[in-house]
């Protein structure tokens, strides 16, 4: 499938697809996003997903577009997708103005944007060797909570990582992990998944949360605790999730290797790909 | 005149300019920018603005463009100008990628992107009256010396305050002034002109440096050192500074009146205009 792009209603291939040079989207970053998959066609976890687009544009004031609006147009993408498994991103911005302005008196109509993609696991090896994080001061804004596109800071710091051979950044802020440039992270201690708290320095993840669902529902203690980046590294186990890879077991953290054994991982990534799996049946 | 835009080689009028949606600005807001005018088509101190630009296409490594490039572009684009008194903005993003990624192996092409429009100055009374600033958390990044368009929190901050009635809103970082949203502050505290040091905090202002020299070569002493809100309140004068502005003079901070009487905020913005109004003649 060659990928597609809706831009307010008009349906291209993505490659073709264009924005006017006057979104605030380009001058500013001045929107949100978020992502979320179909497998067989089933969108995974949808109302999880809107509800975090609806708090990021509740939180940035972007007011004049409703999740309804959004659904209804993603709908309409999916039916001309050639294929059952798709990766979307979803694009609000706050929209077009007739000059470039920080402020708005009458705020713009906001531009949608939603791209499709055919959706492809990573290769298995990457889920059975697991992969590699390099650490990175955390430059990120005071409202990471929100799932802005402003992610210059991710960008920097996930090529750095790149570019050392590792999978992504790991990110410290005043001395405690908060997570990946573009996944959440967990670690296990002792039989305990640790996870940082919610707050403004870190996205609701909705990976890791149907993850924490699903291990407290096994029995599995969870503790939602800050942890320093030595602490990471020290971790009997270590995870990397995210909407676009699921449960990722890390290998190593600043080529300090963690065990090879996984044992909690293991179960919790079975967990989880069963939800996954649940929509192919 | 209509306003034109300069894209990768093409001249439009502003407002049917396009950028492609897989442009790495639209999805990460990965890309820095700079602004400057000319006055009787004579740039203002082109070579600051440059040097700036090239500290933000360095630090941010978007590597594959020359300033010299851009000059040329930027004279191209000014060729076709039916006004001599123009804003210029420039923007460089990293360029189009096939797919949305985080990473690249290979760096894309970076997109230059410039527009141009008929320069005015604010109103008079503006100058005369002043204006007013409301206080708000400094939620920027980490590396707020390079100019990136990653402005969101600048957005929200300065859209606050002017639904407020104010003109910008004044920043505040663990208890000190940073600046404004969109401008650099300055104040006078019994006739030393006080600035926040340069460092990651700020951006390193064209208009800023400009007055600090001026000052410097009139005699009047210059302290950099940070100061807290209560001071910028209790300050005999205080003066916002943008390559848009000028020297603009502030009359209240968060409904605080400041003194009527600027004589040094007169004195500066009289010397900041000389070099102005040398353009015109």
């Amino acid at each position: 499938m060659s990928a597609l792009a809706y831009v307010n209603g008009t349906i291209t291939p993505l490659a073709e697809a264009r924005l006017p040079l006057l979104d605030r989207g380009v001058f500013f970053g001045d929107g949100v996003y978020d992502t979320l998959f179909s497998i067989n066609g089933r969108l995974h976890a949808p109302e999880r997903h809107f509800r975090r687009l609806a708090h990021s544009l509740h939180e940035t004031g972007i007011g004049a577009i409703s999740i309804e609006e959004i659904e209804s147009a993603l709908a309409e993408l999916s039916g001309r997708c050639e294929h059952r498994d798709v990766d979307f991103y979803i694009q609000v911005t706050r929209g077009v103005q007739p000059a470039r302005a920080h402020t708005w008196k009458e705020e713009p109509r906001p531009t949608l944007i939603i791209t499709a993609q055919e959706r492809h696991d990573l290769p298995a090896e990457h889920y059975a060797r697991g992969v590699t994080l390099f650490s990175h001061t955390d430059l990120r804004w005071g409202r990471c909570d929100i799932k802005s596109v402003n992610l210059l800071p991710n960008v920097m710091a996930r090529q750095k990582a790149a570019a050392a051979g590792g999978y992504d950044a790991l990110l410290v802020r005043d001395g405690h992990v908060t997570e990946g440039s573009g996944s959440s992270v967990l670690i296990v201690e002792e039989g305990v998944l640790v996870a940082p708290p919610l707050s403004y320095e870190i996205l609701p993840s909705i990976t890791r949360e149907i993850v924490l669902e699903l291990a407290r529902e096994a029995g599995v203690p969870v503790r939602l605790e800050r942890r320093t980046l030595e602490q990471y590294i020290q971790a009997d186990e270590a995870m990397v999730l995210s909407t676009k890879v699921g449960v990722l077991p890390v290998r190593a953290i600043d080529s300090v290797e963690l065990p090879t054994e996984r044992p909690l991982i293991e179960r919790l990534r079975a967990l989880y790909q069963e939800t996954v799996q649940a929509l192919a049946e």
